[in-house]
């Protein structure tokens, strides 16, 4: 451990530092994918990355730190979620709404939600890190996006709406819910998340 | 064990049984709520509850079978969800919506709940329970009172809405969720609801 802190240069971490900390973090991500938050052990994680426990520890301290490692840096393609963002903002509900599903749809990526969605609510450490990652990357841009009043409300809102479709359609996988095509939940959710982004809300002045 | 089964009378438990029984399910809730599905044993509840392990698995077989008496027999207020699917299909969306935050809102019914959420999510056997408890006490009542076409869906969609919104606010509790005074998100989200269970949606027919 010491060694690598010693040999860090200023200006970066060396490669085969940078090399070996993503071998831990596509471990970690495979573990949580399969084995969940219970199942995954820092020592598993060092064993499949081919390295010392004592480094997994040395990058990321503990269990809960390789969990932010996952969603900070597993590789989440959240690229497409900002583009989505982007854009014509009178359409943005239904490009929301698409592009959600899709990442939850494509086994990679809907593996690695549904993992984080499940640790979450197995650890409270790991759902605070959950609510700092949605509030950073999705509320505050979405938020930022819209040029009405009570912006935060308006993406919690079309938010809310968004995880609880996941949870039924992709965890729970109710039948009511798996039923309907992806263009049938589209078309009927698109409005009700235009209506939070961009319509009149009851929701006062100030 | 066997005693018990041999003196239970055909036309019922007897008394002193349904009094075990109760007492058992009284445990389970209370261990569910504070300790989580991970926390809570057979031999704790049974210490609890006063009695032998052994008759907590007569009962009950395994934690899984606690966890699904604790849905179906613990208590949950669901009578007045209910009374809010009966009366006038027109306002039906404010009315679930102010009747379910209302169940989340107060102390023991919203510990209950949020306890067999996160218990859903941290155990396949339990989130099965969960789904069937969903589907047969809420999503049909839900889908029977509809006079529309695609009844199932209309209920899941209104559903979904409502989960996600439980999820962020009480479980996950996000800033801008609790930002948000209750009768803020009953204005807001009554009219997503309303049009899922009776105004037109793009399904098509069949």
């Amino acid at each position: 451990m010491m060694e690598i802190m010693e040999t860090k240069r200023p200006g970066g971490r060396r490669p085969g530092t940078t090399r070996t900390r993503d071998a831990i973090i596509d471990a970690a991500v495979g573990s949580f994918v399969e084995k969940g938050y219970t199942g995954t052990t820092i020592r598993g994680v060092a064993r499949t990355a081919g390295v010392d426990p004592a480094l997994v520890i040395h990058f990321f301290g503990n269990k809960d730190g390789l969990f932010d490692a996952f969603i900070q840096e597993g590789g989440l393609p959240l690229r497409r979620l900002k583009e989505a963002i982007d854009g014509d903002v009178e359409r943005l509900g239904e490009r929301l709404v698409r592009t959600y599903l899709s990442l939850w749809e494509e086994p990679e990526s809907g593996a690695k939600l549904r993992a984080i969605l499940l640790t979450a609510e197995s650890s409270p450490v790991a759902a605070e890190m959950l609510k700092a990652f949605l509030t950073q990357e999705i509320l505050h841009p979405l938020a930022k996006r819209l040029g009405a009043d009570h912006p935060e409300a308006r993406a919690i809102l079309a938010g809310s709406h968004l995880i609880g479709v996941a949870l039924l359609r992709y965890v729970l996988r109710i039948e009511a819910m798996t039923a309907l095509t992806t263009d049938q939940v589209i078309a009927c959710v698109a409005p009700s998340l235009q209506r939070y982004l961009t319509g009149e809300l009851p929701l006062g002045t100030g």
